[in-house]
């Protein structure tokens, strides 16, 4: 049977994507906000997984990062604890 | 200077994107709705790109596709007008 895809997991698997992503770039969470044109506060909570990112948001963050979305995706699904 | 990601575009995107893949693998609507745990409308809706999908709708669709999460973006990244 096919086991539900726990999205609280993802949530927290893409925040911790985006930090380590942001730090490896050395950029601060201000100057993302600014790059990819949203709140600050909506960076820090993407990246504490309280917020739930759309597809549109996994867009613009890593076109501010200079990183291609399967990136993103790729390393969200690496810090997935599902796929461990 | 950097270029406003538009919203609109990549939410038409992801739905070709989904439609297509689900075409490909001869499944229902309906039956994408039940594999994915989402109801029908929305999968109607996300298809037609007036719902935005967050990344855990990403994560679901593609898993009820068998597909990778990255093969669905992709798809997206192929067919959004900004790419071409």
């Amino acid at each position: 049977m096919q086991e539900m895809v726990k999205g609280k997991d993802i949530r927290i698997a893409f925040g911790l994507a985006v930090k380590e992503s942001r730090l490896a770039k050395n950029i601060s969470q201000e100057k993302l906000a600014e790059l990819a044109h949203l709140d600050r506060s909506y960076i820090s909570e993407l990246e504490r997984g309280l917020k739930s990112a759309s597809i549109v948001t996994l867009f613009k963050v890593s076109k501010a990062l200079d990183l291609l979305p399967t990136e993103l995706i790729t390393l969200t699904m690496e810090k997935n604890p599902e796929n461990q």
